[in-house]
């Protein structure tokens, strides 16, 4: 059976009641092998413990059994969209992750500086790694190239990485990439793979042109490879689909940027986790609903440091007094995806859900943790039905049928 | 993965074994504040233990987490139909509800009673609620109009609620609704939203003349507004669907009308529980599928009577034995969604479910309660995984691929 984002949508209420949804990127972890237990049952968590013992808890898929999340489908997943028909690029997730504010009708490409030989065949694909500051440097030697069709706008991302954005003309994604994968041979030329794409080729070779001119003598970077051509997915804004008036608070611009793309107010947040609670608290009449983001345990999880991301999650529990004394209607805590600190990187195993409020059947969890959830109330269900369970426990949905 | 009623359909089998949905409406709950215990876990029901105990157990979760379903999808999931698809409109449910004989070309319209001011203004939207008697004199009034491409029959709901069905001729639910959610406005008309629909509107047009002929000069109510065009909707029959030949033994209207629109033969069961049981004994050797309905716990539920819930639920207990005399070769025992006490209405929390058979894979549960089943071997899972679930344990399904 298929449920689909219109019928949720025809269910919600507007009332007063407020959410909030506070995600800790990469919440799920694997038991440390000496210590046997993961990172969030390692951590004291009082706060955290006393919610999911009053609250109801599970473990949330993002999107299905085995597949490890990126950042893009595991928060679009909790924010109720389709995780796979609204993935969004390459291109277009670099632009968020550097702060870019990127438009629905902009085409965001990932570049990479590259090493060419005289016979402009490909010697080093990230020409030496350079520099972030030399990248920076180069880029605005670059800025000044103009395109017919539209406009370009560039920026570092960081060594040699870097996105360029093509705006303000009728850009599509179907261009050939042009990073050949290997070296000793040319870079591939941005074809255009179907009719409307004619434009944005055209725009693109234009593009390289301006580069060849510019930096065609400079050494290490004397080009750039593109691939990773995408724009924002077409997403519904949340405030349509739920009644609600979301607003978000975090830190990094990646998160920010999928927040903006699902229409939530962007909020000035500060910082630390601390601030983005404090920006809550002070927005609190203007919003009903409220994205808290919190990176650190996926940092940690990242960096294969166990005990950082204890310690994170340790940070994360201390806020929750703060949170709850705003008396939110109900409140998610979960994580988009799981990195244990083992593994080092994203990973597919299901993550610590726990939802609080007045309306809740309380399991017999009494602790925040990935064995505990899994014999939680919730059982293990799909990251999609977040938006849903956390509006119907706050009483902001009607009944289905008569 | 989909999993088509098509593809249940062909791995049934027709055998001897007999089996039984019994339905307590409402069944689930939230815990008591002061108690801590939900209505089924307070209530001493130790027949339904022991089935939770030899059985295995599970919650149900009757649309999608997090929607709250009215009785028509609740039912209809249970029965193996996809809730949203098989959706029943308003007026359909009204007229099942008051057990009008509807037939699957019919066209059910809810009518409310209304006042116009001498402007043909709406005064009152609901003719100040007049007495049910009023409205059954008004019934008869009205019952004469005639239409030129069909037939109409009405009948008394309650108070100033009735319902017009349209018969014998080719009709379609795309219409105008009249009533205009406002006063100080004329009710609006019932515009042709396509056009298979014009016929329709022709025909609700002149049921309108004649309601303004009749009444128009009475008071307060002289006249009526329209919504809920619905007819069934077209469900193949449970018997083709499952190879079974199904029996529902219900003492409300509405519930039988759902019944026989999945395809059920309608019993004559009485008023109270008990007559169900004794009802579906007498009948036991002419069918092989029984659908048992027990309203009061919702009825209890919506009325916020936990007490009243709690009695209703230890009632259904008492029934047990007379019902596992017959030796059913399997049974489940579930809700078709929940009405906690607490809330007075239906809500999305999931169903304490359990199935009784000798081939049962008995969990660790021992009592049957909200919080016992969160436990249970079969996990939380759709509805609409009951009748697949029921007809396996008794032998009834067939492998599936070699």
């Amino acid at each position: 059976m298929m449920f689909s984002q219109e019928l949720t949508s025809s269910l919600t209420l507007q009332t007063d009641a407020r959410v909030v949804l506070f995600v800790l990127d990469g919440l799920g972890g694997l038991p440390h092998p000496k210590l046997g237990l993961t990172e969030l049952e390692a951590a004291r968590t009082p706060n955290l413990d006393e919610l999911a013992s009053n609250g109801v808890t599970g473990l949330s898929v993002p999107v299905v059994p085995g597949v490890s999340p990126g950042s893009g489908p595991g928060h679009l997943a909790l924010f109720g969209y389709d995780p796979v028909s609204s993935n969004i690029g390459r291109g277009a997730l670099s632009a968020l992750g550097i702060g870019f504010n990127l438009n629905s009708s902009d085409l965001a490409v990932r570049l990479n500086f590259c090493t060419l030989d005289d016979s402009n065949n490909v010697i080093d694909r990230r020409a030496g790694r350079i520099s972030t500051e030399h990248n920076k440097q180069l880029i605005k030697e670059l800025s000044g190239i103009v395109i017919d069709n539209g406009k370009i706008e560039l920026a570092t991302e960081s060594q040699h990485r870097a996105v360029l954005v093509l705006r303000d003309g009728d850009f599509c994604a179907d261009v050939q990439e042009t990073d050949p994968q290997q070296t000793g041979v040319p870079p591939l030329r941005p074809e255009p793979l179907c009719k409307d794409a004619e434009s944005t080729s055209v725009a693109l070779c234009q593009f390289l042109q301006g580069v060849e001119d510019l930096i065609g003598d400079m050494t290490p970077a004397n080009f750039v490879l593109m691939r990773g051509y995408s724009g924002l997915p077409d997403l519904k804004p949340m405030g349509d689909l739920y009644k609600i008036s979301p607003a978000c608070a975090a830190a990094y611009p990646m998160y920010r940027g999928l927040a903006k793309a699902a229409g939530m107010a962007v909020l000035e947040a500060g910082d630390t986790l601390i601030d983005g609670v404090n920006t809550i608290c002070s927005k609190w009449t203007d919003h009903d609903f409220f994205f808290l983001h919190y990176k650190d345990p996926d940092a940690r999880g990242e960096d294969g440091d166990f005990d950082g991301k204890v310690a994170s999650i340790e940070q994360a529990d201390s806020v929750i007094p703060d949170i709850m004394n705003m008396c939110p209607s109900a409140i998610v805590i979960t994580g988009d995806h799981s990195t244990p600190a083992n593994l080092g990187q994203h990973s597919w195993h299901p993550v610590p859900f726990l939802i609080s409020s007045k309306w809740c059947v309380p399991d017999n969890v009494s602790g925040f943790g990935e064995r505990s959830c899994m014999s939680g109330g919730l059982g293990t269900f799909s990251a999609t039905d977040t938006m849903r369970l956390l509006l119907s426990h706050a009483g902001r949905m009607k009944k289905f049928g008569a």
